[in-house]
């Protein structure tokens, strides 16, 4: 478990660690905990829209650290990333390990209908082709993204970080709520933390012209919920799913994920919802202004910082899994 | 829909459908949709263990079609085709389209602990180079191994050949049952199909020291409940979700899937157990003494050969999504 | 020489143009002078920042172009074009021809200094991975990029567009200038042209602490002079050079360039330069505000839409190069 | 030469041995030459067939030796192998050392007719796609099959090994014998080593009607012979020469092969045959029944243990080919 | 068989027959027997020795033949060659099919000795990288080359061309004697096709201090024998044995091989040697200074105009192996 | 800046030079530099053209350097290289930096005409393909070449030698003449280091049937001039260029360059110009009959054992780009 003690890592000579734009607090909280510098770079934007990258210090034989989320505006941090792995591999870095706190297009990882790209898949390649050399990564929406790769990936999971959150706040009658289908997996996971039972917000249409459905399966009534998934988005699907609860007797609903992404509308959505407490973690940067009370944000720093460290050092990396 | 009434399809000059060991019934009655041969090829296993391929017709610019399940044997089934595909490719071949009607090895699409490894794309990686240029293949375990692949992918789908019996059959009152987390979305998918509602079995274990306990979410009382998967192998999973659907109070439990892979005790099993009947499909060959009466099985070679005629005469596939 | 007559072209059944977000104009000009309909297709923005595309109508088995600028937001749209990439690979199309006709990122094409990455070189790699299996373009920075490509690419040339204009336009005493070194032999080209003399603007810094010198090198005095160049960004450098040119006795001062990019002040420098007419192509789609009346925008549409019909029919794409 | 006398091998840090399932003995008295233990894995089987590849300590940045020969049944050891790569490769190994004591299928090397596979490459592609970084093997059945691989092949020899012992045995006015065309470079070989003329037997059908005629080049009356082989397989071809070597005169015949595929009726066919003594190497696993007096083996453990040794600390192999 | 009839061929539309500088008289030959013209194009080389290709016809879409052998000088016409095929990609030919009648640095195919490189592994590597699509060849050194390439090969032999012309010559008694023992799989081809027995020449070096026997295993004595090998280079081997067989008692000696490089010495060697004459095919270009009397020349224009016919056409090539 | 002063380098276990054919010299100095021995290899060429290459020492797990201008005979020298490269990726070693201070073919660097081949672009697939894992190499005809390699590229560049010895030289009231466009960009760093001003040689052509005119652009009169490229080959335009400058009033004309390929009758026409001294560097070997009085040879062995020394110590290099 992360977070709670300081821990001294032992970093072999040679390791460099960069910070691109997405989340620079992440990177530099991550540096503190390995003992080190974030490496000197730095983003240029020109007017006509091209990005330079500058490392300013010499990477030849290094094992280097990247960091940067492809969170919002995706397109920019994706081939920040990008440019900055072709010049790393350029200049001789020994080791390029890009550590993607959130990895968005995740959710495009199959084709639900004809014609769609697999866009999950194809960030993958891109990061390959590139020079990317491993991946440190956190709750990819299906786990099979893994296999999206072939170079070594270590994918860590959000979910041990939320569960002794809400062990230490100690509340009791405690179900833990898939809001679709698709989050019964990690629900479990947390219900097995928590020793809860579970229960799945199912959505239906019964026909094309009537408005969907939201049945509740199993039984929440006066429980304290815990809505549980790996990112929320507009938050829509995590407000209605509480409101649902409310309605169908809950005592309290709590909500939590890995990734805030929080787009659109989604801070004014849970404020105004039945949610009590929303915790997630800050894979993702968030300006000022989501930083509601409503909110807590935990840090996935201290886990990170103790893989590159495990990486780093030949060390297993499987005990952060557990 | 398919199945139902017979199509007369228009080939173009230039197709050669081969067949494998693993399913050559399923090749011949696809032959016949298809209103083609199937192509002169043999697989001989020397005494010492090795296998040869022997194809006896020439291939040179022909749009080929390889029907192979990698079904038990499966590590034998497999080499075959990579050596088939081998051997195509050094015979000029211009396309070698691999039809897979079920892929194994797919529950290994993710590292579920340290150190596994993801052979579903590792099998995808060998298929690829070797020399396959299209996969045709029905309901992979996770759709994300579509992913996997980087050649185009046609993936088919059960669901609709498996609703389409249970409506013609007429149930009332029908709840659609997944027997693990997992299995949600596909068994969300047939309730669509048969407008009914859904159930899930939730599996957990309180304490290492205590047996896992089944619990049933939604509700079933007086029910005829569908299990719903997408292969049933040992079918331990699915005789104890129907048995217990019976002791909760459900109707009648009739269960399907798409492939059957029956191995083990599974004929035992569901012989003895509370399902009604098991409505598969012949992705797999079964020998005689699986075929039992319990088991209904339905022919997905119209659906594969409709797919085939599509991709050959450049038609979209996506009609036989819907 | 193209723009004079209207041509019918006859397309080969199979042939499929695709437009993305960048220059829909351009595309749709095309796509009128091959008598084609661009194909229906969308590209949708979430409000987390990630990018859909929607392909709308079956591509399997065709010859597919892809009309894409890389211009502002020059992110967003290599994301869109290798994501359509993708899509279409899987879908299953048999060539897919990509049409750059602004290639951005193109000036970083060398390591000027250490660390640095070559991007026009990453892009490439980024488009053969994706799936791109031929390159349509117009004047690279450098003729060079071509070789950045394995795949076929067919790269076209502006200045015989802008040189007609000219030409037409009657001016006598023309001397063309290079406004920098690295523009001298796109100078040369249009001076063969045009059959005038050559100037060129050579710049330097005599030490760090006194400013750059800009120094004319060949007659322009009492001439009519054409500024020459690939793309014209935020306009310092031409105006700059405009200016000096009247300074030193010019008669009056043109400038031209293929790519419009004009970011930042481009626009006000422009207006309130000496520069007499700045002559353009329409590789890049402008905003209304950015249509001054000093600027004319020539098409370059029957020109790509000509090497397209070439490709496609497999006619020599050479008459186009002379 | 080796095996005479206990070597003590300083193994850097960082060396892992494993053993996958088709040789457990000769890995484990390998582990024992080289002072180290078999590194903790295991193999299990489904009952649907599929593996799963178990590696039961960390890999991270190791220098990894995996020892299996493709030996029957080559399908299931082929398939455990390249998942074990998988799994390595995904789990950070930093080198991947195949040691493939036996490589089957080495006999499809080349298209003898149309439309044949060429196995041997197939196998050796999908070796390095999986990621082998190394591949460690003795007498491959043409030496051409080390051109297959693109990666470093050290390929050692077994002749010397019997060689020797054919040497203490002390036989006097040896003859060595090529039982087959193909057969001829490695008895050369050994007549070298042993400072003894050759003879060839020729096989042919003069007619397809006729039956095949043997027929013995070189003088071979009043001799000790030895046959020489790369591999054993049915044993027919060896017994039919041993009987006909008598028959011409011979005095006695020894065989030996470094190969000891033994499949089919070859321990029947040895045991009632003209031949001596049957001089084999340990790199097939032999069952117990296999096992009969007229068959000597001798160890490749020592060789392949000095091979390691030599890899990992980064000293020319070469003299283990003299 | 070939030569002996005229075949007119109905070439599909979009063939083009291309030849470089090595054997511009065969690929003439062969254009004859296919009805086409040689393709405009021509190699230049510069006083610095850069060489330049150039390719004066439109060859977009085309399945195109280039018809070059590596013969010497080898490098020269490798690089020849791996140029035609770049420019040949970039000029988006549809098919680039290489026709090379004489692969030099065959004889680099495994490693012999330490630190070897395996050239012909390189060379097909070069190719395939370049672009190559198919190989079409004749007698490798070593049939598993064909495993070098991952591209279809053709691979023809020249066994049935010089049998013919010995069985039109109607010699009686006749014996076929491998020089070497790499030779004894085409002596025993040769063997069959002319019904005739085998005898090998074994050489062998006592110690490093006396000088080699040559050894002849068979009976030869009053015979005519017929020395058969792939190539002959400098020819000290095949007179060498010529005169061994002629001192044993031979009657004539006759020899013949695909390849004739003579190289060296080997005119000269063969004039004054005891070989009655000499039989080559046209694989290799001779300058007039080599085509003595004793050696007569057989032409593979008719075969290989035939087998591009069956590529071109999609018929079996199979036909010609027999 | 080097050559000036002693340095001593402290090499880490594990370097090896080897040098091939083309500057065995060069080589060796930088041995000298390096405190190194030069590697024992060969490279043996048979009568029938093919070579052959021997290491003789192991590179199992060494830092390889191996030194080879690809300068005439260019397709040796390149072949040459690819076969070193292939047997010491077959010998296993670690790093294989390949130093190439002179790379021909640098020149047809993009397609000029249609049908052209990219023969740099093709040289640099080749040496990826066959295993080289760096670039060291001097003076590219243009910086973008580095972005054909996607392994690291060091390059050098001779300017700052070239200018050193200049500067020494003490010339006053200097301009530098870029005797071509493409040669303006090295013109003006030479006069950015010398503080000079620039003027440039314009050629055209008025019409096909007229001569070509030679234009000084820029004032020269009475001036110092020192003309810049990156070769001289024939030396046409270098000495074409000094005689107009003369003519037009030039006081004297120096040359320089840092590749001398001199072929042809450069040495002849270099004599018999007005140029006083060329200045060239020694990244290709000359014969003694091509070292005439006027010419100056520097040596860019300092800068390469340089840039070697802190590649293999894993320094930065770009203290030698300034």
């Amino acid at each position: 478990m992360h977070g709670g003690h300081k821990v001294s890592y032992q970093l072999k000579k040679g390791i460099k660690l960069f910070a691109l734009n997405s989340n620079q607090s992440l990177a530099k909280e991550m540096a503190k905990h390995l003992g080190c510098e974030v490496g000197r770079s730095s983003v240029t934007q020109f007017s006509d829209g091209e990005i330079q990258v500058n490392i300013e210090e010499s990477v030849r034989g290094s094992d280097v650290y990247v960091v940067q989320s492809t969170s919002h505006p995706n397109n920019d941090h994706i081939m920040e990333l990008l440019i900055m792995i072709d010049a790393l591999k350029r200049a001789s870095a020994k080791m390029i390990n890009v550590v993607i706190p959130y990895y968005s297009y995740a959710r495009q990882d199959r084709k639900a209908r004809s014609r769609e790209p697999i866009t999950a898949k194809l960030i993958a390649n891109l990061l390959e082709k590139s020079g990317a050399t491993r991946i440190l990564t956190m709750d990819f929406h299906s786990p099979q993204v893994q296999g999206f790769f072939d170079i070594p990936v270590d994918h860590l999971i959000g979910i041990p970080i939320l569960a002794q959150y809400f062990e230490k706040k100690g509340l009791e009658d405690v179900v833990i709520v898939a809001p679709h289908n698709g989050a019964v997996g990690r629900a479990r996971k947390m219900a097995n933390l928590l020793n809860a039972p579970l229960a799945l917000i199912d959505r239906r249409r019964p026909t094309p012209y009537t408005s969907e459905i939201l049945n509740i399966i199993g039984n929440i009534e006066g429980k304290n919920t815990i809505i549980v998934d790996d990112l929320i988005n507009t938050a829509a699907t995590t407000t209605l799913a509480a409101n649902a609860l409310m309605e169908h007797g809950a005592k309290e609903v709590y909500a939590c994920c890995t990734h805030a992404v929080l787009s659109g509308l989604a801070v004014e959505r849970i404020e105004s919802s039945a949610i009590q407490e929303l915790v997630v973690t800050n894979t993702i940067d968030q300006p000022d202004e989501k930083q509601i009370n409503k909110i807590t944000k935990l840090s996935v720093a201290p886990l990170l910082a103790d893989a590159i460290d495990r990486i780093h050092n030949e060390k297993a990396v499987s005990p952060l899994f557990e």
